[in-house]
């Protein structure tokens, strides 16, 4: 089985395919390009995936299908269906027995991270799974500025909590206090993992 | 929030409801009635989630969108998509701090399961969330004897892997020595957190 990266070309990591990658990272980032951000997530958890260190998967869009055609045996078509709201965050998995669940977010503001960006199911969902002793982090990406962080969800709690009676956002100096910065690489290449393992050891400490 | 069985009706556990329900319950079963075993694990997930029991969500059908619609602002209408395959099992969550994963499964069969059911890209992904030392499992359904069954993703790959050379299905015989039975209840219809829970322990013991 062969694992592809969203834009098609097999994972490979031989000489060849590497210095084509950088090659190619050196003349396109991700910043200001709608779904790039999540397509290097998506990218990130392939390599996850191949290398055994996590098994993380993007959760599909709810979609509430009403209308079918078969036109042929082997090929069905929607051909009416509606957008569900989601229940959950969009990503969750296991990483050395421990269940992980994230959602990724981003904005293209330089001094701030909107509370808004969050809803009131992903907040719940968090919640919930914190509950059960899952680990919850939010990935953020500062697109204007190609900065990432994790945060865990514990921390967002507290601060989506007392939005009503304080700021309605995250600084960005409040998220380089209290969250973990990823540098994006060339693979994986938003190396979130070694937050999380960062931040299980913190935990860990006390 | 209300959660609602997939029935519509409210998730309530007072005497009023219960008796309701337990009135419905002796003139209905879910035996031979296409996707009703599905619905009683999602309500049975429901269950688990209000009580605080554990985190677990079936995964939505993933579907490629082609063509979207916009006829009013406020609604999106899918006006072409194709079924695309799944590349995990239908069930995760966490429990208890632990990653959880399953697949269920029925047939009509009285005596055998057909290792048919299951397809390549989930033994797959079961293979790689056992060696994360996430709690894989499959649930089986004799939809004709409606009797339920927790099986270990262990003892499924070993015999997933023998069936060119020995058998293409599980003796009902097999099943219930290296199985789990689970008895469906009012609620949670199906108590599968029971046998994860009997086999957590028989595990720890090892």
């Amino acid at each position: 089985m062969v694992f592809r990266y969203p834009n098609g070309h097999p994972m490979s990591y031989d000489g060849t395919m590497k210095q084509k990658m950088q090659a190619k990272e050196k003349t396109t980032t991700f910043a200001n390009r709608g779904m790039r951000f999540e397509e290097a997530i998506n990218a990130s958890n392939d390599y996850y995936l191949i290398r055994g260190q996590a098994v993380i998967h993007k959760k599909p869009t709810p979609v509430q299908i009403v209308h079918v055609d078969y036109p042929r045996r082997s090929a069905a078509v929607i051909k009416e269906a509606y957008f569900k709201e989601a229940s959950t965050t969009d990503y969750n998995g296991v990483y050395q027995g421990r269940y992980l669940d994230f959602e990724a977010k981003e904005t293209k503001n330089k001094t701030s991270f909107p509370l808004k960006n969050f809803h009131e199911h992903q907040i719940i969902h968090m919640r919930n799974c914190l509950k059960q002793n899952g680990i919850c982090f939010v990935l953020l990406w500062f697109s204007t500025l190609e900065r990432c962080f994790f945060l865990d969800s514990h921390q967002l709690i507290h601060y989506w909590d007392s939005q009503h009676t304080a700021k309605k956002s995250l600084s960005l100096s409040l998220i380089e206090e209290i969250g973990i910065e990823i540098q994006p690489k060339i693979a994986p290449r938003i190396p979130y993992l070694d937050a999380v393992s960062h931040y299980l050891q913190e935990k860990e400490k006390i």
